[in-house]
């Protein structure tokens, strides 16, 4: 676990430091100083973009061209948000742009090429928020939405809720025009096969989803998730994507995040939200926040998550074989990968694979 | 907000406390102690149980009658949860069992008592979470369930999942056996008044919800939360209840909360999880963490929580004009109270009402 309780603190300092130093250290954690806001230490890069196309066991066997549609799906999402970005669009368009991109791509477990439940169906999630003032919407449980994430921003604009599920969140997406798709549009044949290979073998449904989080020209950040949830997902299983807190949270004032793994996991543990809460109150930086998270309280194989930091900073990290995922920045920065050893910033450019 | 960037203390500790204390004090907060866990300070209560049945505009003027079917309905909840900790029944059990009762009494918006939404059906949600290991569970958009407190406890032990939904969480109950029941089961005089009364009038549905939060002999922690939602909700909305981290959270190193009001504000700010960042982070007593919470980071008339410590402490605190509340500990504390005057403490014992 990563936190525990602060009593330590003050019992360790009197053992090591003396009595006086304790109160003059324990002081503000009671009783904090009264400012509002701070401005960041620095700015690491004025904008940020990271996205993310699921984590887990991603097969290195892969053939060449199968791996390099993946390369090219998540390199025509970073290219657009980041052409956005550079034209001072706002972090909130950005990731439901680029979210749009990756649900799209038939590549991804999200929108297009979203996994079959028990039944053969499709059930889709997604989740938006608005690192301004916290403003969020997520949608659970969708058979024919063609753009999850897109009817997500309309839960948090044109209503005064945050989570709609099922049947009525498809009569919201008509009454605000948000459009529907049948069956046809979801089957892709891999998906299919991969459907065909859970109902003979019982194993852990494949996992996926897609995301995005950015840092605009503004400063203000954003986050946007979307999943076709388990292979095989049974009962109306909900996973963390439609959680805030927990695979999506964004605020203005430490990280934008979005997770990808083991939902439920992701939920147990408020992941995002604990990213957040360890630049919050411990001072971290987003990539020691976020391998904190992923390495310290996940366990290994559960996923990853992308962060983008209040600074700029952007954090890819995972614990499992592979992360689809991407980053680009304000500095140049245009990288896309898939297993460990392509880690962005040593790892090649845009449209390469591994090796 | 509740909290700052950490980056604040040490550049207030620069000016007024020298160099020196600042790298003493800050580095524990990079570099933490490497203990998993402690002793609490000093048990305020060995055992420890509060539940609420809603928070918000309570009318005052409600006659003697009804008052006092509410005064019993928590007497009786409260009751039962006193006597199963004392004979050391653990706080999951304890947290169920007394949700139960609330679901069962048709007084409060759920279970039995829970409101029409707008197609004059009742949509329900529940939650339980166990401090033990944060193993969590959670029901929404059940329209047959007679007890949604007890299938998210299945889907908690007999899943591998956190949350499931609408027509696939009914099937889920027939597979483990958990009654359903139909319309009529559901139907309440009161509830039905108020569906008529909000179709007529387009103002804000009337929130409501139960809730238990407990600390048993051995010093575990459990909260548990069940929902109607919102009168006259349309589009499948989900509030907090089933959002683990938002309206319902156990960790035993810390707290367990259970909220109830403006379910989306508890989403957006992750009050029940906030709540335990602070213990966590800020070491702040539960009282302190609820009120900073409540009145610092929710806005007034959102609502209010139960939370009881990991040493046993009770908070129970809100910023509506009411809540239905009770609170009862190894100390011989037993108290039942609506409105504000009669903060339990301050306040008359069971049976009791204000004035």
């Amino acid at each position: 676990m990563t936190f525990r309780p602060r009593p330590t603190f003050p019992a360790l300092a009197v053992s090591f430091l003396g009595t006086l130093l304790v109160l003059a250290c324990t002081k503000p954690s009671s009783d904090p100083p009264a400012v509002e806001s701070v401005e960041p230490t620095a700015i690491v890069a004025e904008w940020a973009l990271a996205i993310h196309g699921g984590a887990g066991t991603i097969d290195r066997d892969t053939d060449a061209e199968t791996r390099s549609a993946y390369i090219a799906a998540l390199s025509e999402a970073l290219s657009h948000g980041k052409a956005q970005l550079e034209s001072g669009a706002s972090a909130l368009d950005v990731v439901e742009e680029v979210v749009r991109i990756l649900e799209d791509a038939p590549q991804f477990n999200a929108g297009k090429g979203a996994v079959f439940n028990a039944a053969g169906k499709n059930e889709l999630d997604a989740a938006i928020m608005d690192g301004r003032d916290l403003s969020c919407g997520a949608v659970a449980g969708l058979r024919t939405v063609r753009n999850p994430i897109t009817l997500a921003r309309h839960v948090m604009t044109d209503t005064g809720h945050v989570l709609l599920m099922g049947d009525g969140a498809e009569a919201f997406a008509d009454e605000v025009g948000v459009e529907r798709a049948d069956d046809e549009y979801f089957y892709t044949e891999h998906r299919w096969q991969q459907w065909q290979k859970k109902l003979a073998n019982d194993d852990q449904g494949k996992m996926g989803t897609v995301g995005a989080v950015a840092r605009d020209k503004n400063g203000d950040l954003a986050a946007a998730t979307s999943t076709g949830g388990l292979t095989g997902k049974k009962w109306g299983r909900v996973g963390d994507v439609p959680v805030i807190g927990a695979g999506t949270f964004a605020d203005n004032r430490t990280v934008a995040v979005s997770g990808t793994g083991k939902g439920e996991e992701f939920i147990r543990h408020s992941v995002a939200n604990s990213v957040s809460t360890l630049v919050a109150y411990e001072g971290l930086g987003v990539e020691e926040a976020a391998n904190r998270v992923v390495h310290g309280v996940l366990a290994e194989g559960d996923g990853g998550l992308i962060a983008v930091g209040h600074d700029g900073a952007i954090a890819l990290v995972f614990n499992s074989q592979g992360m689809f995922r991407g980053a680009a920045d304000s500095n140049g920065r245009f990288d896309v990968a898939i297993w460990e050893e392509e880690y962005p910033g040593e790892a090649a450019n845009s449209g390469q694979v591994d090796e």
